[in-house]
């Protein structure tokens, strides 16, 4: 291929040093994509079925796509992939930053991980040389410390380093793999997959520039970016995620309150990043080419010291640390984001481990024997500080926490499960399912349990205004929030299998192309004469593979429902009186298989792995 | 809605004289488009269950696209749709030349004719006014008499002209409506349905320029067409369809020949256009807008003579008349074509009900007596000549072949049933299912039965060179002509619905656009914000909408075969040792309704008309 791929994916077996390079040829790159369509591929191409996913025979999959590293907003994401050590099913994340683009530009376009170093070890990649080198001396360390040493070792400021910290190493279950200390590929703990690898970090440094097929088009949609959508986005991407809509996010009930039993609050104003600005030195950075600029940037020096190598938090962090833990101190949430970059654990899993356990606490179901004398109470910004450290280093009840709220509360026993709050395993991120109830439907269903990356996120078609871009799908009128009808779960069924094939080229979602716009993009980046509907079809071939491996892993039809919770209103606020009829959700997740061409126990057929064109995967 | 569409259907009912304007919104446009998605729409719902489609409760559909009229190649059709009296199930055919922009210039999107008149008479469009004249001194006129007529009486020379001829009037059950002498919607009978209402003619004439939403781009998409297309097929196109592919069809099989019972013939030369082109005083014309100018205009004076007025013969007419009948003599199957178009009946049905009868003859199921006299052996244009003139007006074995083969052979009895080659009724085209296999199943579930406009040319994706336009739908591989397994099927299914939302959009095939370029003339034209996946689901509702149509009708699985005769060899060429494989067949058949989210046994589920945001077609 002349375009947009560099053709050549890396293999490195760390369990006998080998580095081989693969040329995959043109149909394996137009069928999958990149990001996690080669993640799905490789997974349930490669893995046996029912390893240990923190064992040597699981494989990590760093994945760029066509896009990335080309000088266009979005192109600056990496997809990292592996069994997941949280769900034992599929696990991927994607993260922003430099590092993908910069995987690029040394001639790769993935990295297929193997084996299990004999000690801790870090990759170098420098364009067509790739080194394995010595990391015992780095092992331990944080992920800033981790930076300065090897950038120091390599004599390079300009390299990009993809890494784990203690939580990676101590193998937390949902350990996150973190771009240059402020991006994370934060779910499905990716970042314990390397640790059990002895995999400290995968540097890079290239030159290459990516090819592209039509520099002039790609130039006219970059123009039609800043034209049409920057000065719209740019008060809101101006403070970032949850800049100026906590309040009105409670006030709604799609704030996730104590551990999602609370409904709305009227502190969380206090968690806003617009409004708290100046109390957080709040600064906007970005990734790779792109003039949106929503990455925070936080520095505090009292009563904690927050660096501001570390970024900031997104959204998911305000709640995840803030309301969901009954917290109310946007500082005290930001050392927690930076704690958790520096470890290297998933901001989403920890906050919601961490609220688990305050509802356990003040349920008497943990007490201060259990905590080692901490007060774990919600509200209590302290004790939350203090269970992340104790989380990262799987020191006391943090070493049962680090196991993911589905294993710690088997292990708490006494009703605990009644508090875990997760799907497959995974935690729920900071979307209400009682609120928005096609998304509900979607954690169910995803092939990485409860998470927001391949979601619909209900709001997007409940008004006329909001429709726009799923019109160019032909989802032409807007949705009720709590609407379960077939109607519903076609948008939730299309919106997925585009978030699949956006996973796939690992673009950011914050960059609001619609659906022929992106297909537009990819043209002008590969020269294919590819079209929507074609891409559609990438989207849901992910979706069948991932699901085929989910259920090679022994995941059933069972596996696909949300906590008892969620079937109950919340305790106060908007949905007080709001919570899913369990009836028509069942229903509705019957519709979403055979709409999808699956049985009743949610396998896809035979003619549908055939119509996509991967009747490969028939033989699972 | 602004752009591409008048916003109004016309209704006139005959029974009353009742004439209406409708204003649908802009989702009814959107969803259904135009052309077949309109006839679709309206048969299905305000069609009652088994009405006679000769009857005054079946309704004629004129249906425009939303690209109609608009000056870019291709344009210049329109859609004709009726219960089909040939086939009992869902009738539709389309039609070039000029009628379709005119009716759109006059205002109007579509035309929805009902009831019956009490005595002949045409429907008079000019621009908002609309009237219901008397036609009694037209009626029983040929078409080119009655154009003069209507012409004389209107004043006007710039009208167009949708009408009937005797054929129509006779209610030939395959006869056929005729544009402007020369264009003929020719399939499904709807000259009949016509003729039935007693509506001789639609004449047109306005002057409203069709609204485009973005000019500049569709400038841009007519020259790129001008400057990557035109030159490739220009050759091709100086000899209109069939010029210069005559002997290499006849070579490869793929020229139907002696009722599709022979194999090659060394004597195809001699129907080629191109190489004949002198003999027949062979010009071209074009349709509106459209620079490919492939419509031929033949012109003899002896022994018969053809008078150019009504063009000259297609691929379709040159193979019926000639090789299906025995006969190798261009002039007589000029002379066919011209009193097809004269009668308005469809010259690929007429070809095959005449082939038929001397596959009887030559048999000894019919003989001279039966004949009147005529000696009905393959090879004698004479005969061929005369039967059309006593199909046309139904006299004596022409009375039993206006019926239809399926029909005629019932009457006729004697084992005349092997020698009707039909599907659901309708007679086969041109294209040998042997050779294109997969076209061979598509002719089986096509809602028109046999029929080659919603259909797979197994040839666009035998070889790496022609697959190019497939890609756009992810199809990335050659497949083989005998190709029957799950991937020529996930082929024919994309194609098949690609060419219902292109028979929807009425835009003409020989225009090359592939997927995502046709995409680009929607949006250009509409202003919507459109996807190739948001148009191939067009094509895929109108696929399920006409299969209900046709369930609603009483067919079930068991019509969706073809003839025995495919499943032997030919006698003699190419394919003397080919035939169809009926296991791999069946397999095929069942796979493309799994495939399509139908049950066992065709019939759509309640899910995939949700999916497909057509509940209502659920009430059938």
């Amino acid at each position: 291929m002349e375009f947009g791929y560099s053709d050549k994916i890396l293999r490195v077996n760390l369990s006998n040093d080998k580095i081989s390079v693969e040329h995959p040829e043109e149909k394996f790159y137009r069928k999958y994509i990149g990001g996690e369509g080669f993640v799905a591929y490789y997974l349930l191409k490669e893995l046996k079925p029912n390893i240990d996913p923190l064992g040597p025979e699981n494989k990590l999959v760093f994945a760029t796509g066509p896009i990335t590293g080309v000088s266009i907003a979005g192109a600056g994401r990496n997809s990292v992939g592996a069994k997941s050590p949280l769900t034992n099913g599929f696990g991927e994340a994607e993260v922003g930053g430099y590092w993908g683009p910069e995987l690029k530009r040394a001639g790769f376009d993935a990295i297929i991980i193997e084996g299990k170093a004999k000690s801790p070890i870090f990759i170098w990649i420098k364009n067509e040389n790739v080194e394995i080198r010595d990391a015992s001396l780095i092992w331990g360390k944080t992920t800033g410390e981790a930076q300065q040493i090897i950038k120091n070792e390599l004599d390079d400021k300009l390299v990009h380093i993809s890494q784990i910290g203690p939580g990676g190493e101590h193998l937390v279950r949902y350990a996150c793999v973190i771009n240059d200390l402020r991006s994370a590929a934060g779910r499905t703990g990716m970042g314990a997959v390397m640790g059990s690898k002895n995999l400290k970090a995968v540097v890079v440094r290239g030159n290459k520039r990516p090819k592209v097929a039509n520099k002039e088009k790609l130039r006219e949609l970059r123009d039609s970016f800043s034209n049409n959508y920057l000065k719209n986005y740019k008060e809101y991407y101006s403070y970032g995620t949850g800049g100026g809509v906590m309040e009105m996010f409670a006030t709604i009930g799609n704030l996730p309150t104590r551990n999602f039993k609370a409904g709305g609050t009227n502190r969380a104003k206090t968690l806003d990043p617009k409004i708290n600005k100046e109390e957080i030195n709040l600064k906007m950075e970005t990734c790779f080419a792109c003039p949106i600029k929503c990455k925070k940037v936080v520095q505090i020096k009292e009563p904690w010291v927050v660096d501001p190598i570390y970024g900031g938090p997104e959204y998911e962090t305000l709640a995840a640390f803030g309301s969901n833990c009954g917290i109310y101190d946007l500082k005290a949430v930001c050392k927690a984001n930076e704690l958790c970059n520096k470890y290297s654990i998933d901001t989403i899993s920890t906050g919601m481990n961490i609220s688990f356990a305050m509802e356990c606490f003040e349920n008497n179901i943990l007490n201060e024997s259990d905590t080692g004398g901490i007060v774990l109470k919600f509200g209590n910004s302290q004790a939350m500080i203090q269970m992340i450290e104790k989380i990262a280093k799987r020191e006391g009840l943090g070493d049962i926490l680090a196991e993911g709220v589905k294993r710690a509360a088997e292990k708490i026993q006494n009703g605990a499960q009644e508090f875990a709050i997760h799907v497959k395993g995974q935690e729920l991120p900071m979307h209400e399912p009682r609120f928005k109830q096609g998304l509900g439907l979607g954690y169910t269903i995803s092939p990485t349990g409860a998470e927001h990356m391949h979601n619909l996120h209900d709001t997007a078609i409940a008004s006329e205004g909001s429709i726009a871009n799923f019109k160019t799908l032909g989802i032409l009128t807007p949705l009720q929030l709590d609407d379960l009808s077939a109607k519903k779960v076609r948008a939730l069924i299309y919106q997925m299998n585009w978030c699949a094939l956006v996973n796939a080229l690992v673009m950011c979602y914050f960059v609001p192309w619609n659906p022929f716009e992106l297909t537009e993009v990819v043209r002008a980046v590969t020269g294919w004469n590819t079209s929507t509907f074609e891409l559609m079809k990438v989207g849901e071939r992910i979706m069948n593979m991932t699901r085929i491996f989910n259920l090679r892993e022994g995941f059933t039809s069972d596996d696909d429902r949300l906590p008892d919770r969620f079937f109950q209103p919340h305790t106060s606020g908007a949905l007080a009186e709001t919570s899913i009829d369990l009836e028509k959700f069942s229903e509705a997740k019957n519709i979403y298989y055979e709409m999808m061409g699956w049985d009743k126990n949610g396998v896809p057929s035979k003619i549908k792995l055939d119509e996509l064109d991967i009747s490969w995967a028939n033989s699972f």
